[in-house]
């Protein structure tokens, strides 16, 4: 069985797990801190970054990059049936989308919110930042009003059919949704979108994730929120 | 003729100007200027990002993970022949290797040294802030000894083939070099592979690149620098 090194609000290693529960590879999860910067793991990846995927008699895959394209050649189900679209201008649109959730959202929003609230929480004696949080929710903000602009044309976010850049964009929003951070209500055709992606078996396996000492803010586990 | 939005000292677009070159792809370049945020740009991409891939008949390929995908499917010779080798484990080196540099790299240096010396030469009242610069720079002495550790043993940085992890680290090296900041002389072993990747045609096209107004640093355009 693969085995995948994450961390469990880490929205990378959730993306790597969404779409292994939606070809229906089973995994062994083995969840570690990366802030915690261990020996094993810098051995592996000296960037100190999760999702890590072992499969059977290979290399460690190591990064968000590597993870997405080694369980699309691995574990889709066909060329066309998987999450990468078959036609060029969708599969542009998709890799465009990809980008902006997994370069500019992540250093604009979830990165700073999980360095303040997740990776400090561990470390004795540091406290979030008050300052960082209110820039990162302002900018979360700026992006569900993109979000929304796209959703209110389509039904998923890179077109009419469900793409790697909808679990991209899942696996974000479900972080920041644990930690109680992203306002629904001022966000209607996203929220109609999450509800739709947040009902597939797939996504079942976030819903029951609980960081120890930390509960899930309401809502977060329910598909009517 | 495909078009390519781009900024000639911009990495992300240096790398798709490698790639097409390697493909002996010709191609009609648009330079501009993304951080003036044009609102023909914003229309395009909202993100304000380059480079943008135009084709013929096909709508516009916006941001590097799409644009490097789009040129990889419609102009690599084969897919055995292409920038991203055919066996799994060395494709997933290369995509590593390829988010350490478009990510980690670019997060840790190159953006801030581009937007110290490019853009805020390019806006009225704004100087370059020494001390974002020092530590850019020591940033990039520590990114140079792990490509020293991998070069030490590998030919190419992600094997015994050329990649385009080659092309992406090249890519960012030669806008770093064209502005002065990289130490070659305590860089033995990635001298070597870059005066290899330097004397390929395809990289002819960014040698004789030249920012109005900002001379290249010694020894930039030189195969035996």
């Amino acid at each position: 069985m693969p085995r995948l090194v994450q961390h469990r609000l880490d929205p990378a290693s959730r993306l790597a797990r969404l779409m292994l529960a939606e070809y229906g590879v089973p995994v062994d999860l083995e969840d570690i801190k990366p802030w915690t910067r261990e020996p094993q793991l810098l051995e592996i990846n000296p960037a100190a970054t999760v999702p890590i995927l072992i499969e059977d008699g290979e290399p460690p895959v190591v990064g968000v990059l590597a993870v997405i394209n080694a369980i699309e050649a691995n574990h889709a189900p066909s060329a066309v049936a998987g999450l990468f679209p078959a036609r060029a201008r969708e599969r542009a649109e998709t890799w465009r989308l990809l980008e902006w959730v997994l370069m500019k959202l992540n250093d604009e929003v979830t990165r700073y919110i999980i360095e303040e609230k997740i990776v400090k929480r561990d470390r004795r004696g540091a406290t979030p930042e008050p300052g960082v949080l209110r820039v990162a929710k302002a900018n979360l903000v700026e992006h569900m009003l993109y979000f929304n602009w796209l959703f209110a044309t389509r039904h998923w976010i890179a077109g009419d059919s469900m793409t790697l850049a909808d679990f991209a964009l899942a696996a974000h929003l479900s972080s920041l949704d644990y930690l109680g951070d992203v306002s629904w209500d001022t966000s209607v055709e996203t929220r109609q979108w999450y509800a739709r992606i947040k009902s597939r078996p797939a996504f079942r396996t976030l819903l029951n994730d609980r960081v120890v000492g930390m509960p899930a803010a309401a809502g977060y586990a329910d598909l009517d929120f």
